[in-house]
C-alpha cells in the first residue's frame, strides 16, 4: 500500500456501504430487508463469512480468497442443516455488487445466510450481503513497512475447556454463526479494561483466539497457531495463508494448544483477520510484549498485507 | 383452561401473528423492518425476553408478569451495555398491540430490542415486539389435569464448567441474548436422537436447564433447581414461582447444583418455560423415568398451568 493510496483514501467520505439482498440484487443500504420473525435475527440461527474487497482507483474491484470463503460458508450453512443458494447465485449476486462498489480502498464483504422466516418457512432462507468500507487508518497507527496496525490485548476466559467441542457438534464449534454477541462483549470488555482487542483463553489455560481474529505465536524461531476441530476455534483463510507461506519460507510451523504463559515470553504474538491482517500485540494485560520489526514486516507480507 | 375453551381455540385458524415497532406500532407481519446492518441481525447483538398471552373468548387480552418480564429484559439490555426505551414506552407498545390482538387462546408475547444500525448508530436502539399463536396441542398429548404434554430429553454437554461465568461478565451468563444458535442446535440435536427436548450438562457433570428452558427435579420430597450466576442459567420467572408456591405448600426447596446422575433416580424432573409451563420428563437418554402424575399436577398449578 503505498503513501498516495493512503492519501487518496482519505478523500472518500467514510462508511460507504452497499447492500444486495438474493432475489433482489443491490437494494438502498436503509431499506429494511428483513422480517421481525427472520430466525436469523430473532435467534441468531444463521451464518456469515467476511471476505476482504480491493478496488482500484479506477473503480474495479474484486474480493480476495471468495472461493474460499464460500466453501466456509457452505461448511458453515451444512453444520447447522440451512440449505444455501447454489455457489453460481452467491457468485452472481457478488459480481452484481462489485459493480455498484467504485470506492476506491479496501472494504469487507459480508455473505450472510439465515435460515429465514420463522412463520412462513416455505420461502426458505435468506441470504444477502453486505460491502462495507474499511475505516481509513490514521497514518500515526500505520506501522513501518505496511505492518497492520499494533494492538494492546488482554487475555479474558473463553468459558470452555480447551476440548469442549469434542463430539459435541451442536455447540457448533468453528461455525462462523450469526450468534456473535459473546464476542462482542469479550471485545467491549477489552476495551473498558484500556485495551483493543482480547485474546480468549480456556478454562484448562490454553490462549485460543480473538472474539474475531485468530491466533499466531511465533517463539524460538518456530510458528504455532491452535488447533481448529475439538477447540472450537474458527478456522482462518488468513491464519492459514500465513502458516502456508512460513512453511515455504523455511520457518518451522507446529498446530499445537499454546499455553496462555507462552504469549508473554514469545518472539510475537499476532492476531489475524481476513479484514485486518496479522496485527502484532504489543501489549498483554497491561504489560508490554517484545515485538520484532522485520518479523512482523515478514509475516505481514506471508498474510498479503506487508509490503516487505 | 376448560373444555369448552379448549374446543372454541382448535376453530381458529393456526398461526396468528402480529408484530409491532417502536415509534411505528403495529405493522403488517410480513413487512421487513430490520436494516441489513442492524446489530441484532448481523451479530445477534441484543437481548428478548417473552411472556404468555391470555385471550378471552371476547376477545381481551392480557401479559402473564408482564412487569418481571420487563425486569429481566432490562437486566439484559444493562448486561450488554444498550439502553433501551423507557418502561413507559414498552408499556405503550404493548398496550397497543393487545388491542389488536385479538386470538382467542394462548399465545407467546416476544420483546426484542438490539443495538441498532452499525452504520448509524445515532439512530439508537431498535425496539420490536411480537406476538405469536401457541400451536394448539393435539387433544392426545395433552396430559391430564392440565398437565403440559410429557417430553422425551436427552443429555447433551453445555460445553462449559458449571462455575464458568464467575467474574467472567463478558460470557453473558443468565442474559437471554439474540445469540441463540446454540440453543436451536441443541434442541436439533434432541430432535435427531428421537427425543423432544435436552437438558444441559456442564463439562463437570451438573445438570443445568433446558435449550429454552428451567430445570426443576424433585427427590425425596425436596426440589430442587441449580442457581443462577456462576453457573451462567437465566433466571426463570416460572421456576422461581413454583419453588416459591412450594415452599408454601410447606414443600422443602432447595437451590443447589444437581449431578446429572440424581435425573434418573429422582421423583420428576420438569423443563419449565413461560410458555409451555412445567413439562414432565418421562424419558432420559431413551430410558424411561418415572413420573409421579399427583405431583406433576401439583407443579403444573404451581406454576399456573395446572387444574389440580
Amino acid at each position: 500500500m503505498s503513501r498516495d493510496f493512503l492519501a487518496a483514501r482519505q478523500t472518500v467520505p467514510m462508511s460507504a456501504h452497499l447492500v444486495a439482498v438474493m432475489g433482489r440484487g443491490v437494494v438502498a443500504p436503509g431499506e429494511p430487508v428483513i422480517t421481525a420473525d427472520d430466525l436469523g435475527f430473532s435467534r441468531g440461527d444463521g451464518c456469515f463469512d467476511s471476505a476482504r474487497v480491493i478496488t482500484e482507483s479506477d473503480g474495479s474491484a474484486r474480493v480476495v480468497n471468495l472461493g474460499e470463503h464460500l466453501d466456509r460458508l457452505d461448511a458453515s450453512a451444512a453444520a447447522l442443516d440451512i440449505t444455501g443458494p447454489p455457489r453460481a447465485e452467491w457468485e452472481r449476486l457478488v459480481s452484481d455488487a462489485l459493480e455498484s462498489w467504485t470506492t476506491p480502498g479496501e472494504a469487507v464483504l459480508k455473505l450472510v445466510l439465515t435460515r429465514g422466516s420463522e412463520w412462513s418457512p416455505e420461502a426458505g432462507p435468506l441470504a444477502l450481503l453486505t460491502i462495507t468500507e474499511k475505516p481509513s487508518r490514521p497514518a500515526a497507527q500505520a506501522g513501518p513497512r505496511g505492518i497492520p496496525r499494533a494492538l494492546r490485548a488482554v487475555t479474558l476466559s473463553s468459558g470452555h475447556p480447551s476440548d469442549a467441542f469434542k463430539d459435541a457438534p451442536w455447540l457448533l464449534g468453528g461455525i462462523k454463526t450469526l450468534s456473535y454477541v459473546g464476542n462482542v462483549a469479550a471485545a467491549r470488555e477489552a476495551r473498558r479494561r484500556g485495551a483493543d482487542d482480547a485474546i480468549l483463553v480456556s478454562t484448562d489455560g490454553y490462549a485460543m483466539d480473538g472474539p474475531t481474529s485468530g491466533l499466531i505465536v511465533v517463539s524460538d524461531g518456530v510458528m504455532r497457531t491452535p488447533p481448529t476441530g475439538d477447540t472450537g476455534i474458527l478456522a482462518s483463510v488468513t491464519v492459514d495463508e500465513i502458516l502456508s507461506a512460513a512453511a515455504e519460507s523455511g520457518m518451522q510451523t507446529r498446530i499445537e494448544l499454546i499455553p496462555a504463559g507462552d504469549l508473554r515470553t514469545a518472539d510475537g504474538v499476532w492476531l489475524v483477520s481476513s479484514g485486518r491482517g496479522p496485527s502484532p500485540i504489543v501489549e498483554l494485560d497491561g504489560e508490554p510484549i517484545s515485538v520484532d520489526e522485520d518479523l512482523a514486516a515478514r509475516v505481514a507480507a506471508m498474510g498479503g498485507f506487508g509490503t516487505a
